[in-house]
């Protein structure tokens, strides 16, 4: 056996770890990989760069010997159960002071779980959300590392090499899309939220998608130029980009537009769905987020569906007005619900942060976001700026720039209702997006009725205007 | 001590343990009842009416030997711990084959927990949901036990007893509203249903409410007299009684209306959060149970709102149409949302006694719905038609006979969207309820471009609309 000459580990070669070792391998860094799949680790060496130091390993066993201390080695395993399961067999082979990351999807109350188990084992770990996809992986993520800090301290040269690039806001130099999202379990947390308003953009444009096609009558070829121009002005983002791919996109097999012959079941791996439940339990409100993951819920219930299509026979309202006019009021809407759904999942960081005592620094979040990941966009330069000028703001809607681009939006995407509305195309999340918006600068909301329902029925008790306490009326004497 | 001779034990006499056992003494069973504080227990005796047998005992142990064997004991005590620790004090007093019901909201999954725990010690175990709030507790509440079945055989007499009254199906004799709701948990799931729909019914309202009053500009006496109007007709219900109620009903302290003098911020106790979460993990879609837990805990963030509102300025638009015609509208699309409200629930039912083994007898559910309950409505009875047509009704818009409504008022739910979006009166229930419909009456979603970009960004692969199978395109070649 040679000395340890190896400077990372990752265990799992699937797409996204080989993709992360190969990453690190050309930024000079010497990496090992280990999977119970062998073919994997072949590909992984057949796959390296010329020059390169990348190496797959027989046995974890193995791949343990041949790092340097203090070890540092990624899981990139499925979310669950399989992640206690590597730890379990990584126990006996390091030392403390080795460090583990959790660069899966975990759930953060696991980390969180795992922190304790770990720590008890003078073992560093970090739970660390990436994303940016396969491409993104090895190009250049935007990485959320979390937890440990002397870890953390230990990582960062070699995270900041692999991670995604931006201008820095000298306009100088670049600036790597990492950095320390915050205690514990914060960095599958921030993952978690940024998945969950990838969901709530995804719906978004999915809605818009269709009053093109369907209100408005495009074809793929004109929706291509639509999301093309969209994403050629303020609304440039990596999920309008990959729109307007897909749009041109032709299938092999019948040389339709391959969007056209895929099913309308959407999957998902429940990042966007742990976001909206554990939102339920801070409280905080999250309307587009719910309605992305209940919808794709919906997406599932095909065969109902048919069955009350038959049943109820609608018919799309074709809109006969000024259609480039629709168009630019289309871009809008979009425009204005995707700031509203970022809006949301920075005010759950927000609220998470102080209440699980994570302290998220909320300006690195946004900062890291402008590039690698799913949801990089040119409005978050926006936010970046917004969090410098408060680091503590707990809405962006109270952000002066922001309000005055809503301000100057939110017609548009009340027109866009209105005639979803009428047409019966179904916008759940551009009408939760108004619905947060409207709801979030109504000084009084309806609620006060709730209120008295409650003490009506349940003596549940309720708050008043005028002064401190809580009251209790005998309502039905 | 005296031979054993009351009928049905009670540990926790707060209002709800209190009037179940008045209600029963009333009914002609002796009853006995404990609580920590002795002062509810002298109020128990001091509320019994004449010629009943009403005890309030010094002592947990004092109670259980003055019960009739097997013993019947309920606790209506705080969900959560106390729960457990109320059965751990009651272990070592039971013997095999009494019967403990948890009457209380219990969340559903740490009932099936005390199942097991409780079958192991050979005593029976009864999850129950009990609605009606305090005037139903006492005069005859809706009562949704689940999970043992001998058990329930020997509470039947006692709870038909107690629960309250509709017109049996022939019209000739009344029916008691509480039946066996199915297996393990069932009780406290149908229960924790009830509460999302409810939830969502008083969201709708409170929408209504704030239309009628900002839009249309009724004052409080109109608004009674409105609801009012509407209890009278098709939309009879308790909800929309109590509201008709409660906009009649003066401050003692200042002498407005007591609604106007409510603060907004809603509280909640977690059943509509629960039933919200466990939709999203069973997962089907509830969009408007979502969206009321989502305004409820906007509601709490008053001070951002007082912020936004400053900064934003949101000027409701008054309505200078036709207003008798809008507040037609408005009832039509009430009605036409509470159905699709209803139609979620039990849609949830639906899925979850399959995917959770439960065997709930939807039928039977409705049927014990129609009275006692918070949402009593006379919606109730065309549901138990409709379940009664087809006892395995995946979702009630499938019934020709609520088609038959929702194709006739759906029109007003799309025009009091409109208005309200244009008046930026925020409506999220109203609107999640018109894309639950939209959505659920469309045979082709556009999650087809979602499954698009998730195979794009993350190879998640998708499905064909022409073969079977799980396809992966390589999109950005």
């Amino acid at each position: 056996m040679d000395n340890p000459s190896f400077e990372f580990g990752m265990i799992g070669l699937g797409v996204m770890g080989r993709n992360l070792l190969l990453n690190m391998a050309d930024h000079g860094f010497a990496t090992i990989g280990f999977d119970k799949d062998a073919a994997k680790c072949t590909l992984l060496e057949s796959s390296a760069s010329p020059n390169t130091k990348v190496k797959g390993a027989a046995t974890l066993k193995e791949m343990v010997q041949q790092l340097k201390k203090p070890r540092k080695l990624m899981m990139l395993v499925p979310a669950g159960p399989i992640v206690d399961s590597v730890i379990n067999d990584l126990l006996p082979l390091l030392e403390t002071g080795d460090i583990i990351i959790d660069g899966g999807n975990s759930f953060y109350k696991d980390t969180l779980r795992r922190i304790t188990f770990l720590q008890e084992k003078k073992l560093h770990f970090i739970g660390m959300g990436v994303s940016g996809g396969e491409e993104g992986a090895r190009k250049g993520p935007s990485i959320m590392p979390g937890g440990d800090l002397e870890a953390w301290q230990n990582l960062k040269p070699i995270l900041e090499a692999i991670s995604a690039k931006v201008p820095a806001a000298d306009g100088k130099k670049e600036e790597p899309c990492v950095a320390y999202m915050g205690k514990a379990a914060a960095g599958h947390y921030v993952k978690m939220v940024h998945n969950g308003i990838e969901y709530a953009i995804m719906q978004l444009i999915s809605e818009v998608y269709s009053i093109l096609k369907n209100v408005v009558g495009l074809n793929n070829d004109e929706l291509h130029t639509v999301f093309k121009k969209w994403n050629e002005g303020e609304m440039q983002s990596f999920l309008i980009e990959i729109t307007k791919d897909i749009l041109l996109q032709k299938d092999d097999l019948t040389n339709n537009s391959l969007v056209d012959m895929i099913l309308d079941k959407a999957g998902s791996k429940g990042t966007g769905k742990w976001t909206s439940q554990e939102a339920m339990d801070l409280p905080i409100p999250l309307p587009t987020i719910d309605m992305a993951v209940a919808m794709r819920d919906m997406s599932v219930y095909k065969e109902d569906r048919t069955t009350a299509a038959a049943l109820y026979k609608p018919k799309i309202k074709v809109y006969t007005g000024d259609k480039e006019k629709l168009i630019q009021q289309l871009h809008d809407a979009l425009y204005c619900a995707t700031i509203l759904s970022y809006a949301q999942g920075l005010a759950m960081l927000h609220k998470a942060s102080a209440t699980l005592g994570m302290d998220i620094p909320l300006q690195d979040v946004v900062r890291i976001w402008r590039g690698g990941c799913i949801i990089r966009s040119s409005l978050l330069e926006t936010f970046t700026s917004a969090f410098k000028k408060d680091k503590n703001l707990s809405n962006m809607l109270l952000n002066k720039k922001v309000a005055a681009i809503i301000k100057k939006k939110q017609s548009a995407l009340r027109r866009v209702v209105q005639i979803s509305a009428n047409a019966k195309v179904p916008v759940a999340g551009l009408m939760s997006a108004l619905s947060y918006f409207d709801s979030f600068t109504t000084e009084k909301m309806p609620t006060n009725l709730i209120q008295a329902q409650r003490d009506y029925f349940g003596a549940h008790t309720y708050q008043r205007t005028d002064k401190e306490g809580s009251f209790h009326t005998d309502w039905n004497r």
